[in-house]
């Protein structure tokens, strides 16, 4: 069934009233008619079965849940973060698409001293777009959040807690793997720098606020592949230890 | 040290000759003039330090290898071959940049029932460049080889040994992360499926031919990611052990 991100403030009583991108999807790209159903997420973990109405822009909801329960969303579900150093270009379009796969709760686009990207403002609402659009292909319930992107100094006064590694190339540091597998925590957070690397006044004040560092092994990885390879890691570990 | 790809062929004595691509590479995208050096690799493990020379198109070898001995050239390397359904698009053109950086040996591209692209033949002209490019990037001394796109029953015939993953979604499988930290060979074979997936008949005759199946956790990825989280947690292991 064809999935579909709602927000929750569509949904009147059992009736979803469906944006304008929404009908255009529904009705044009996909071609359902009267009757015919989709599957409608909240992006937060809930989902309903609703079948179209006579009444343009309208869905009614026909059933409840229709899938098994996620293990995702226990009690035990790591949540990870993955803060990383905007790269040029539209690389960070693809970093939100496959990130999404991947599984990421939290995506924190990071201005870094070497960061070349200044985002304008409507880059944040096309990254949450690709985001919703990833979420319903890659049949996930969660979408992730994405943040809109902070300087350094100021993410490192915000993310103050949990288990936060920051990825380096050319240092001595334990693989992120091993790391991944000591961490008895749930909450992970995963910065990795720019093109041009972290400063390293940015390594030394991330290590000050309880950062620790990882490697991704030997290779040098590009701005737009060190996330997803340490996600894939992590993710790993992860879906593993379930 | 600004890094290039050189064919041994064009090695006489010591001197290097360059191509007009590699000419046009050195004297304007990065403005080197005559005595500049840089580093020039085979691709297959060698490299030398070289100085432009006055003479327009030649370089002359000034120091052997400078770089200590990387360790993916002892007896001990493990060997990683990605084979990938073709995506659709030019979405193998980032397969082949990603897992360069990523450390993959050798990259077949594979034509499956599902595969919807019929690759054109400078395709692989194009994926052998964008190789030798990232090779450089990634300060990687080995280059991969990029083999000519063949269907999956052919490929079957001729992957007939070392250890071989074939990844599916939406079946019960061993993890890939528990699959490599229980494999003890050194030669190694990854296969993921197209956009629309294996057809069982492709499974089937992939698990009489000693392929294992193996999952890549519980999220659906597209045939462009798929294969990177493969690399990315296969080469973990491999440089976790080291």
């Amino acid at each position: 069934m064809q999935r579909l991100i709602v927000n929750p403030k569509q949904l009147k009583a059992d009736q979803i009233w469906l944006t304008v991108d929404q009908q255009h999807y529904l009705y044009r790209v996909l071609r359902l008619g009267v009757g015919d159903r989709f599957l409608a997420l909240d992006g937060q973990g809930h989902q309903w079965v609703a079948a179209l109405t006579a009444t343009v822009g309208v869905a009614t909801v026909t059933g409840a849940d229709e899938q098994p329960a996620v293990t995702r969303l226990t009690g035990t579900t790591p949540t990870v973060t993955l803060a990383v150093a905007l790269p040029k270009g539209s690389g960070f379009d693809d970093i939100v698409r496959q990130a999404t796969e991947l599984g990421v709760t939290v995506l924190q686009p990071l201005i870094t001293e070497r960061t070349l990207q200044r985002p304008s403002a409507n880059k944040l609402e096309r990254w949450r777009r690709i985001a919703a659009e990833a979420t319903e292909q890659s049949e996930r319930r969660l979408m992730p959040a994405v943040k809109a992107p902070v300087g350094w100094s100021q993410y490192l006064q915000q993310a103050n807690s949990g288990q936060r590694w920051l990825c380096v190339a050319r240092r001595t540091a334990p693989h992120l793997l091993t790391l991944a597998q000591q961490n008895s925590t749930q909450e992970m957070l995963i910065a990795t720098g720019p093109e041009g690397g972290w400063a390293d006044a940015e390594i030394n004040a991330a290590v000050e606020a309880g950062f620790q560092l990882a490697s991704l092994g030997s290779h040098i990885l590009r701005a737009v592949t060190a996330p997803l390879a340490a996600l894939a890691i992590v993710m790993a570990v992860a879906d593993q230890d379930r």
